[in-house]
């Protein structure tokens, strides 16, 4: 089958290579789409730097074609059968170790790599533990499947700074996790939804899917307009979720009393945040950072059809033309570029 | 002044009463419109037993027509001033008591009755602390802030028993609390949201307010309707605002396997409760009861601008007619019957 | 080997059996002591049903004595090597099905019986998967590593119902469960510690173990005594771990405002609860059932070393004399009966 | 009356002034003992510049000597009367701004200085809002309530970044606030409770208060003897309480995944947090700042019983000679200093 791999730091290349076979417990997949992801530029240039010949692709949503007998004869197990829709969970955990047994599977101490984790689906298949395979209900599209992977990622943004009806929430940069976080954020209660977003499309995307107020970090004060907002108050909960280290200060100045600031992106390697303490201590704010929880998979399940999800498909490519969808996903225009695999 | 007030129990009339002189922090209120509230008519009836001659009126909103000099000369205190157009809390707690002081101001152990708790807002002025007096945003007509109390009652529904993205909830009762419950159970990202409702204006105004799926409990079988949304694993949130004793039992078969019951409603005097308790223990269900915590007041401010109250405005009266608003009321036809004051 | 079976309802008999065979990822243990379990004499008696023969034993510890090679082969995924002193899990979940996958582990879809859940460890050996098995700390005895599974089974009586520093805390029934609970209170900031049991020996015990106050049920009035200690507010939490029924209704008269009541016991098959609504109503009171989260075992691994588990230890019997273990258990005089297998 | 006064900045004076009389809802206390705080010698020096002349003292407990009649008269709203034992907390907040009403009454927007907050307790009377004047047990002496305050003000530390029973925790400086926080993290089920604290007295004092392992910071290496006892896991919470700026960086290495660094201290004015942000991040840690909320205070009341504050109390010295009290503090080599009012 053909697949997409890093073989060579900053080089990735369409290949032919075979389709890995079914283990105990294992499906195998015929991918639909893959998404380019943000760590996609990150993998191949090797900023995140994972073991050579990577294989490519953490956002996919596909069909089942084969499972292992250990797989099919528990059909109580995942309820799974040849021919399920399915979006595909990237979290390969061994459910054993003592991270996945104190409820930190992202963390699971025996992740193995490649084939497994955050790799392996820009390709025609994919084999797959059943509990990294999800059915999907016919309301959703396999385009809108692919998209699961981003809201089990998105969700810690709102779930580890959790907030009450009625708090106020900032969110910066409308990539299509910004633009889930957004929407969960409304979901969650928030008020005074403002979004701070340099592209204008995705600004209009944003006002569009629940945002109440949208500034233009270029042209705008983002702090002047955060305080006019909220009455000088600031915001309850600032979501960072840019990944330009820029963004972040400003995020100290606009947090409220009794308030978090959550650091979702991802920001450049060994990047230091340097803060005066008094700015946060005086306001007894907090800050989270977000790596990024993908065991919250099922839950994203559950949320697809309460999400807006077709709004944030971009430009479709075929396999073949997986680089210019890499492009496309670099301009930064998009909220979600897809492979058709 | 003239004011609705129940004299003797069964018997409500328009009279005319001074308006109480304002003690300290506290302001003079124009009311507006008030609500017809659930607890009313049993306010009348005497089932809710309270001190004659009482007051009537708890959800109201107006226009601030004259402060006390310690609720004045405080500007940063509340922020209120002449003219302001306010939603009105009816809950008057002493601030300093165990309860007060431990989070649990509904229960404040020095509500004093009549002019306080509860009361006199159906009227043409009252006289409140001017913390019960929340000035509303500009987006927000005075109609939709005499809901304001609706929402804070109807909050703790959620907030008692909190779920997470993703969980199921089943609500039966679409009065305006029900209706509240509903939107603000989509909005803490409940999903497979379902309702049951007699009255088929009231169950398509639920759909159109965001409920996934809708039960007619005169003609559908509610246990099976419900067990089918859920694949047969049931509710995660099975909140009861109907008041009706027997939509209670239900609740009980259609709860999921770790999930929460919640008695939103006031049901009749010293109803008794009788439950196989294997149903709930098998399932580790619970059951919360809810008060009606009024001391949410300042969240439901907040929420004004996220909920959709326009829709669940009924027919107006005027307070010359305040018996043909109950009348209307008690068709149980409306979501909200209000008295334009 | 030989091993405790119940084969017909009403009998259980030490018979000779031969050891089941690792499968993968499993272990073999030498059993070293089994606790007589509140479910054993209902096993027996089939008011809990479950198929014959039924495998007597979940509450044990023991000493790894082989290991399938998968489990081998992952040291980091349990760090298990044979001759580790462990304690064992009785709860063999699938971690794949919809409530493994949704934190509900307990009510696993795919349970087997016997041999793997709740069964097999009053014998000389046991197989189990390496997820049931737990290395204990040095510094605890192989008797009290017994004692794992009821601190697992306990937690939730605070997990499910948590309080906040301050809260009062009023729990009946100190047997092995009640008395870990009152443990687990105190470690968890309850205050009026106040227990109600009608042996004097465990009420000494549960004042050695932390209670600020005992009350004797058959010789005093437990309302008026809860009322007393509570200046006539109730208690936070009040957890009913006796398992008789009569106990439950003062639960209600005593629970405080906003205070939740929690059922913690195993109560007689089809138990009617029957309760005056307005009770908790006009309390905002709420009911939670336990039915005991065996996944919460790695934490009652992680609590081990501070709590007190010696004290609850009695008489120890050899495994030939098993019946005479089940007797001493049934007097209800001891917290924590252990049969040396 | 005489009063510990700081009149110029860098000076603080016993000086002669008269008792401000009661407003609304106040009362008047006798002070019989006020403890040297961590923020006192901040307040003299300027560092914590507030508005002079500042009367000081914030830790206190007394006898009430006068109550205005709005204060006696309302019996059920404190139950309070002359002669009662009190505890006195700092915090006088206004209870209806913004803040205040959104349950952040330790930023309330109306605090007045001096005279309310933060003040005036280290003098023979004080003149008091009834709310900030708290009955204590029997069973407490005067000298341990006068650490009320500091129970209010490091609980916090546990309620800002809560854990779950079975998670670890380290927490450096053992000072009154630190040693307070080590018996709440232990009474919140904290597991291998370590502390770090370069006074040796202070050392072995965690070691009887709870503490199970205790490190010298001069003469050990505190990461490494962090990982030691952690299996190289780090710590689920880490509590920086020493003030020590050069405490902070460690935190970050010591945190477990998952974890939580909560920074409780006081630190140098505008000094700056630089943190490589991957170190957070790649184990999806957070930073939780804590200002000090007393609105706990009714809670800390609540704890006064499940505390132990008699081996915190060190040396006591009489009004006249406050200055030796404030030397003896800055020695750091006692827990608590008090001043006999």
């Amino acid at each position: 089958m053909k697949a997409v791999i890093s073989a060579k730091r900053g080089e990735v290349e369409l290949m032919e290579v075979p389709l890995r076979e079914m283990g105990p417990e294992e499906v195998q997949v015929k991918i639909a789409y893959c998404g380019i992801g943000g760590a996609d530029p990150f993998i191949i240039s090797g900023e995140i730097a994972l073991p050579l010949p990577w294989h490519m692709g953490y956002q996919a949503s596909g069909v089942i074609v084969a499972m292992d007998k250990a797989a099919a004869a528990a059909p109580k197990a995942r309820g799974l059968k040849v021919g399920d829709r399915v979006a595909l969970d990237q979290l390969r955990y061994c459910g054993a170790c003592y991270n996945c047994m104190h409820g930190h599977e992202t963390f699971c101490e025996n992740r193995e790599f490649p084939h497994g984790y955050l790799d392996s689906m820009m390709a025609e298949y994919a084999t797959l533990h059943q509990r990294q395979v999800w059915k999907i209900p016919d309301s959703i599209s396999l385009e809108e499947a692919s998209l699961t992977e981003v809201i089990g990622a998105s969700m810690p943004a709102i779930d580890l700074a959790p907030f009450q009806f009625g708090e106020s929430v900032f969110i910066s940069g409308m990539g299509s996790c910004g633009l889930l976080i957004l929407q969960m954020a409304k979901l969650r209660g928030g008020t005074k939804l403002t979004i701070s977003e340099p592209v204008e499309a995705k600004r209009k995307l944003a006002l569009k899917l629940g945002a109440d107020y949208a500034i233009d970090p270029r042209n705008q004060d983002v702090v002047a307009e955060a305080m006019r907002i909220t009455d000088k108050r600031g915001f309850d909960r600032v979501i960072e979720a840019s990944g330009d280290p820029g963004a972040i200060l400003p995020c100290v100045d606009i947090v409220a009393h009794c308030g978090r600031i959550v650091l979702f992106a991802i920001y450049p390697p060994h990047w230091k945040l340097t803060v005066d303490i008094d700015k946060l201590y005086f306001k007894e704010a907090g800050i989270q950072t977000v790596f990024g929880q993908s065991h919250l998979f099922p839950r994203a399940v559950d949320m697809l059809p309460k999400l807006d999800l077709r709004s944030l498909l971009g430009p479709v490519f075929r396999l073949e033309r997986f680089r210019e969808a890499i492009e496309a996903h670099n301009t930064m225009q998009y909220a979600k570029v897809l492979v058709k695999c």
